[in-house]
């Protein structure tokens, strides 16, 4: 293999022009290095719970766990949804065990000694004969989080100064409101395990380098991953199909397809309000690093939610959204679910191949190519939060 | 809710009347911190091997393990019981590998290279050819250990400096003379492991606030219990009641029970020896940190050990002594059993309960209540065992 | 026990005069000095890969795995062996899922992102549309590792500076031709986890002290082993018998026996160019620490792989290996694998009961008796390669 001759490329190419460094390899797997990043990337950043819809009755609750971390997600008779630690404040009992239930009109007690709070966290009444001398309720109420609802989704950061929440997402906050995500019921959940850094399935995420060996069925459904670009202007000579309508320049499905399913054809209601280009192009990404990333398609949506459970562990649970009629026709969306379960599964398997090779001695980094340069921008973030103090 | 009117306080109440900060939150977690307690505290103070009768004959031998640590125990043939490091001194082997049995008469041998030694830990030969110039074999006798039989019970302390063996009881060694533990016969044996560290055991062990939630019937035989008291003087308002006989003030079982059963009739021929106060009160407690505590009761005795398995996860040994009459007449003493599985079941339930809501980022450390005195003291043994150089 | 009287030693004496200590015993557990001993000692020297047979054609592979690294072994078109870091340059992923296989005329494809590597470890394609401008093919060939063949074996260094690879073994690197090893073929493959640390496996291989103890079979095939000696001038009077024929003083098998199998008669076709001293012997060793030694016996040799899995795991792999002729003859082999396995068995078996001796608090350190001379030499060799810069 020789150096090819010196490069041209045409204006308004996205694509790195020189090689860059990826992060150290040891930053995939050492045990040190995760619990530094757990503690400033994911105890710090806003992260995706679940649907609104969990916790939709006065005073239901739902549990969410990260890393060492349990916490309660309620919703108050004021229909506010508040978030605490799951932890009371007397000796540090977990308050709740159940992953959902409703607490009843008192409150939520303990278990272990019925301390009783209220929905918003007071501490109402303690069990003991007498309080001491010194005793403050006031400053033994649960330990509460900032919580964010948007969109029919819950988000919850373990930070007592979370970033601002539209900060958490690589479009604006109003880009996905054509689906009216919060009115959208739930088809179809999933859940997978796999033997990968988290840092592994985002840079997996962002880049399509690998769509043609790795996903053949997407590849064909979307010409322009087919080529292993993400966007058209990935290719150096992009002017010279500038203006060529084939999807294989300008993006979107293949001819006669209309949606992520094994055979293009919609298996839900559209939604009604998609603009032309959207309709167009198939497939609108919204990213919220570190825990979420959401695809809306012309009869479904997706919400991939990702969590680390070890430094080469990582938890992948997937919702398909549709409009409420879809559901309640009883369509068969399996042909939407076994589509997107064949790519997130050819996702997982070469994640886990990733993982796997990182521990050599001798591989400081990688490397990162020019259609990576999502990759990059995914790496400097995760530099720029470890550094930050 | 808010803070009490300036609180009124009998002459001789037992509880706080200042809130106190108890142990940080990561003490019951930290890996690094579970070896210095193993250190500190496990291997310095006395533990609670087993029963004498299990190392009845001489000659024969039982293992008990603590941590990474394995003992063997041994009678001599001058009945006197020994203890050693399960190690032989020439490469390390360990001389037991079964959890009990016999020695022959030639004493220990060990199965790498058959160095046998005295049962007084004596090394006697070797199979060398020839030993080396410098070699003595005074200097090469098994590792003894400090071991102390009492009341038919077997204790020992991986340290060659343990503390006084009194000093490792709350009440004067004599305190259960009446019931002649060392006549007792064993009549039923249960081992449990919890999720928890071993400090949440014995902090539960110490306070009775938790019981009328956690321990319904048991708060129904003991009413004072059921009060969420331990003593009468717990109550900041117990002269009101100085002179009532109501088991709910003076403590003891409600009318009509005398034993720890399920329906509060005892099962075992009772002890002939009892003060007329035991009797009444229906059990005395006897607590020797960090391994044990036995509780007498009319009709049968209860030994609870307790070991550490790791940060979080304990061992809880329990067995049931009895009047050999009672087990020779084969009396039912499952009403006995039952009960005490019930109470000690939920006790390892709660402590689980407690143990999962200690990691909250938010949770630097509990607060003790007036009722926790109790708690509070064991918190200073814990801190003063630490600081111990 | 008391002193012998000053011992009297003939000369050519090869035992230890002097009692030695032996490595502290935490080497044998601590996770750190494990790690310490993987970099120092497992990733330095020359490992025993697998037979040359293995990878007989062009273009075949397998790997191998030594602690958290993973090693592609390939034979070129060119029939050289070479070996690799099983890691792509690009991102790091794993080249081979498979543990053999054989490599597409192309070369050796990522399965990730199809970068194409000749089977020489030259990157000769990437599938990016265009290169960065300062990229060198030249620099991003795969990591290549030194390989050695020799007699049919394949070794491999995780080191760009391995040590000279006649230095690897005790005796000079033709010992063995008689043997013809290259010429031989496997007859049967076993593989045993033992729960011991990989030093405790080869000081128990370096002295006979636990022979007539643990091995009663093959102290009655070796009487001298059934002494407790490995060499007729390990016993200090050894003059006393010195032209005594007898095998209990000049080693060998016993009188009617020719080779290790269960009843000592052979069961593969004899290998025709042994000298005399060999095959009275009955088996020559040849030692290649860290991982390997080998025995050559009249009718079969056994090659011994030692891996280390965790401080206190070790994987033993043993192949057995025969003339062509003895197996394509289908000969009845079994007497010889079942032989070689109970001996192996009970070595790992009672390595087990040594490792499991050495956590005692009081255990600083064992001591070497006279007979143990060859594992002070092995402990004086761990002890300089983790001296080593």
């Amino acid at each position: 293999m020789t150096k090819h001759p010196a490069a041209r490329r045409d204006p308004g190419y996205l694509g790195l022009t020189r090689s860059v460094a990826a992060l150290p390899a040891s930053d995939y797997f050492d045990a040190a290095h995760y619990e530094r990043e757990l503690g400033r990337i994911w105890y710090r950043n806003w992260l995706y719970v679940g649907r609104s819809s969990e916790v939709r009755e006065a005073r239901s609750f739902r549990t969410f766990s990260i890393g060492t971390q349990s916490v309660v997600i309620v919703r108050g008779e004021d229909q506010q949804v508040r978030a605490f630690h799951n932890t009371c404040r007397h000796r540090g009992a977990a308050l709740c065990q159940a992953a959902e239930g409703r607490f009843p009109p008192a409150g939520i007690v303990c278990p272990y000694h019925a301390w009783r709070y209220s929905l918003k966290g007071e501490l109402l009444q303690t069990t003991s004969k007498q309080l001491p001398d010194d005793f403050e309720p006031r400053d033994l109420g649960l330990y509460g989080l900032p919580v964010t609802e948007w969109n029919g989704c819950i988000f919850v950061s373990l930070s007592d100064h979370p970033p601002a929440f539209a900060k958490n997402f690589d479009l604006p906050l109003n880009r996905l409101d054509a689906w009216h995500m919060d009115r959208l019921a739930v088809g179809h959940r999933s859940r997978k395990t796999i033997a990968c850094n988290w840092k592994v399935f985002w840079e997996n995420y962002n880049e399509c380098l690998h769509c043609p060996g790795v996903h053949p069925k997407l590849a064909q459904l979307v010409p322009l991953f087919g080529r292993a670009l993400l966007e058209p202007k990935d290719d150096p000579h992009w002017q010279d199909h500038a203006t060529d309508q084939d999807p294989r320049f300008r993006g979107g499905l293949r001819a006669g397809a209309t949606s992520w399913t094994m055979d293009g054809q919609p298996v839900g209601v559209p939604f009604p309000d998609l603009s032309a280009e959207d309709r167009k192009s198939g497939h609108v990404y919204l990213t919220g690093l570190p825990s979420i990333f959401i695809v809306g398609h012309v009869d479904y949506m997706r919400i991939v939610r990702i969590l680390p459970l070890g430094p080469e562990l990582t938890e992948m649970s997937i919702e398909y959204l549709f409009l409420p009629e879809s559901l309640e026709a009883k369509r068969n969306i399996a042909s939407a679910v076994e589509f997107t379960q064949t790519v997130m599964g050819e996702d997982a398997q070469i994640c886990e191949v990733n993982q796997r090779g990182l521990h050599a001695l001798a591989h400081a980094r990688g490397v990162l190519m020019p259609e990576e340069y999502v990759i990059q921008q995914f790496q400097d973030w995760v530099r720029a939060e470890l550094a930050r103090p």
